[in-house]
C-alpha cells in the first residue's frame, strides 16, 4: 500500500509560511492543533543530518499560544499547574505541566509574559483552551482567554546563533537557555527565546501577525545560504535520541507528571492548591507505579510506530513503547516507553512486541541526545 | 508539487478498524479528534458515486464520546447548550449546539442518553472535554467526565437498510431520523441510531470494546457484498450538496449558533442559565450580522478549498467561502460560506476569490442534497 494522504481543508489550518514551507518542497504533514506541522522535506534521515550539522527554519505555528489576560491572569494559571510560577518574569519562559483533577496531563505547555498581566500558554496539541476558559468563566476570574495571532517559527541546528544574529542582531547571542526576550525585525519588537524542540540548539520567534510572517521567512533563508539554511521541522529521530517527548505520543490524559519524568516541576508547596494536587501529592509520597523511560530496541531498524508496541518481561505486559526509530548516529532502535516499577531500572532487558516482530529491548540510562 | 503524505505517529490514533479500511485501500485520511479518519478510496468523485447509489460502512472512530456520568450529569449538560433537553430519552438523540460564555460554538454534537444517568456527547472536532471537565471540576458537580472506549461505525446510503437488517435484524428498520436503541450483534447490545454525516440515509453504529470492531466490520462486508458495499467516509462532494456543516470549516468559535443557521436548537428559555445565553439573547433580538448560507460559484471547477475564500460586493469584503467542490449532479460547484446580513438574500451576486481567480457566485434559496 502506498502511503496515505492527507486531504486538505480549512480546518486543517494553514499557517504564516505555508507558502515558504510549500516552495521548499515540503514532502510530508502531520496536524497538530488543527494546523498543519510539515515533518518531512528531504527524508526524515536527511534532515536530521542537515539538523544536527547545519541550521533550520522550523515552521511550529502549530504551537499555538493560549493568552489569559487581565488581573487574575496569574492566579488562574498558577492554578492549573503544580509548577511554582513565582519567577515568572518576561526574560523567562516557563515549561509548565498542565493537569487535571486527577493529576492527569492536559498539556505540557511552555509559559510565557508577553506583557505585564498578559500571559501566553504555548501548548502541546490539545485545545488547553477550553480547559483554561472552562475554569476561567466557572470561577468568575477577570480575565480573557483567546487564541491570538501569534505563530511561532523554529531556528534550530548548532548554527542556529549565526543566523539569527544575522536577522536579529548581535545580543540575541546573550540569550540563555529559556530566556526571552524583544528584538528588532524590520520595526516589529519580536518576542524571541532560546528555546525549541530538538537538542541542536536554537530559538522560536513569536510572530505577532501573520501578515509579516513570509518576510521573516525570506529574510532568515536570505541571510542563512553561506550557513547552508533549509525547512525543517520537529525529526522524530532527533527528538527521540534526546528524550523530548511529545504529548499525544508518549503521554496523555491518563498520567500523570511524575510518570514523564517531571517531578522535578511539581512543587510541594503547589500541590495544595492546583487541580490534582491532592492526586500528585500521594503519588509523590508512595513513589509513581511506571515512569517514561529511554529504551534501545535491538536488532535491525524497527518500522513506523504508529501505535502503542506492548513491552513485555517474561510474557507479563509491564510497559509500552510509544516513540521509535532507528538512529543512525547511536546505531540502535531509540525508544521511549512507560515501564513498570519493577523494570524501569537501567539495564533491565525486556522485550517489546514491535509491530508483528518480538524484539529484545534494554532500559538504558539516559537519552542518548 | 506532489499532495503532501501524513506522517504517521501514536499521536494520529488508529481505530478498531484501521486495519479494514487499510485493506480497502484507504488512499487519504483526515485527522479529526486527534485520530485518523478515512477520507478517499477510489477517488472524491467515485465514492461520492458509490455512496449515492449503494451503501458504505465508515469509520467514523473519530466522533470521539464524552461520557458524562453522575446524578448531576443532565443538569452539567444543560448548563452546556441553548438547546432544551427536556425530551432527552434512551430512544432518542439531540443535535446539540455547545456555546462558551460568549455564545461562540465550542462543538456541534450529538447528545446520546447511553444508560440512566449516563451521557455520550459525540463530539465534532475538538477537545470538548476539556471544556466540559473544566466547568464540572470547577463546580463541584457530581459527574465523572472521560472518553470512554466507544467508536462509532457509520453505514451510508440508499441501501442502509437493507444491509443493517441483515445484521441487526429487521426492526432496525423502524428507527425514525435520530431515534436510536439497542440491537445485538452476536450477543452485543449495540447502541445503534439512524443518523450520520450524508444526507443519503443511514445509521450509526456505537461500537464498545475495539475488540469487537473488526468483527462488526466484517459482518457488514459479508452481508453486504450483493449489494455492493465499500468502505467510504464523509465526502466532500455530498456534504456540502447537503449542507451539512463542518465545525472547524464553516463554523468555529467565532460563531454563534444562530449565525450558523441553528436558531432552531436555541431555546428562548435556556438562555437565562446556559453559558453565552446573553450574548445569543441580544443576537436574537437585534438579528445576527451575518448567516452561514449555501452559494454557488460559477464557471469550471474550483480548486480544492483549503483556506478562507474571501467573498465580495463591490469591491468590499462581505463574507467568506469555507467549504466547496464541484457538484457532478448539480453541474456547477457548491459552497457554503458566512455572509453579511445586506447580502445572504437568495439571488444576491457576488464574487469570491477562490484561489487564485476572482469568480462570479451567487446566494442560493436552499442547499442542493
Amino acid at each position: 500500500m502506498n502511503p496515505p494522504l492527507l486531504s486538505p481543508s480549512r480546518r486543517l489550518r494553514r499557517t504564516p509560511f505555508s507558502d515558504g514551507v510549500e516552495a521548499q518542497g515540503v514532502k510530508a504533514y502531520t496536524v497538530y492543533n488543527h494546523m498543519l506541522l510539515p515533518t518531512v522535506f528531504e527524508s526524515v534521515e536527511n534532515d536530521y543530518r542537515h539538523l544536527k550539522d547545519h541550521v533550520q527554519v522550523w515552521d511550529v505555528s502549530c504551537e499555538r499560544q493560549v493568552e489569559v489576560k487581565g488581573p487574575d491572569a496569574l492566579r488562574l494559571i498558577q492554578l492549573l499547574t503544580p509548577r511554582d510560577l513565582s519567577k515568572i518574569s518576561a526574560n523567562r519562559c516557563m515549561y509548565i505541566p498542565v493537569t487535571d483533577q486527577n493529576g492527569g496531563m492536559l498539556n505540557d505547555p511552555v509559559l510565557i509574559q508577553a506583557a505585564p498581566d498578559t500571559y501566553w500558554i504555548s501548548i502541546a496539541d490539545s485545545d488547553l483552551l477550553m480547559w483554561v476558559n472552562g475554569v476561567a468563566a466557572s470561577n468568575g476570574f477577570d480575565v480573557t482567554v483567546r487564541e491570538p495571532d501569534v505563530s511561532p517559527l523554529g531556528v534550530q541546528g548548532p548554527k542556529s546563533d549565526d543566523l539569527m544574529s544575522r536577522v536579529f542582531g548581535d545580543s540575541v547571542r546573550d540569550l540563555r537557555f529559556f530566556g526571552c526576550g524583544r528584538f528588532d525585525f524590520q520595526g516589529h519588537a519580536m518576542l524571541v527565546a532560546r528555546s525549541g524542540y530538538s537538542k541542536q540548539g536554537g530559538f522560536e520567534i513569536y510572530v505577532e501577525d501573520g501578515a509579516i510572517g513570509m518576510s521573516l521567512w525570506d529574510a532568515l533563508f536570505a541571510a542563512g545560504q553561506d550557513l547552508n539554511v533549509r525547512a525543517g521541522g520537529p525529526n522524530l529521530i532527533e527528538r527521540i535520541e534526546s528524550g523530548l517527548l511529545s504529548y499525544g505520543n508518549d503521554m496523555t490524559r491518563d498520567n500523570s507528571p511524575l510518570e514523564c519524568g517531571l517531578g522535578h516541576f511539581v512543587s510541594d508547596v503547589q500541590l495544595s492548591h492546583c487541580f490534582g494536587g491532592r492526586a500528585m501529592a500521594e503519588e509523590r509520597a508512595t513513589g509513581s507505579a511506571q515512569m517514561i523511560r529511554p529504551i534501545a530496541i535491538h536488532g535491525d531498524p524497527v518500522s513506523r510506530c504508529d501505535r502503542i508496541w506492548p513491552v513485555y518481561a517474561q510474557g507479563m505486559q509491564v510497559g509500552q513503547i510509544t516513540s521509535a526509530t532507528w538512529s543512525p548516529d547511536f546505531q540502535t532502535n531509540v525508544a521511549i516507553g512507560m515501564i513498570d516499577r519493577a523494570h524501569w531500572d537501567a539495564g533491565t532487558a525486556l522485550e517489546v512486541q514491535a509491530a508483528d516482530q518480538i524484539r529484545p529491548c534494554t532500559v538504558q540510562d539516559k537519552f542518548w541526545g
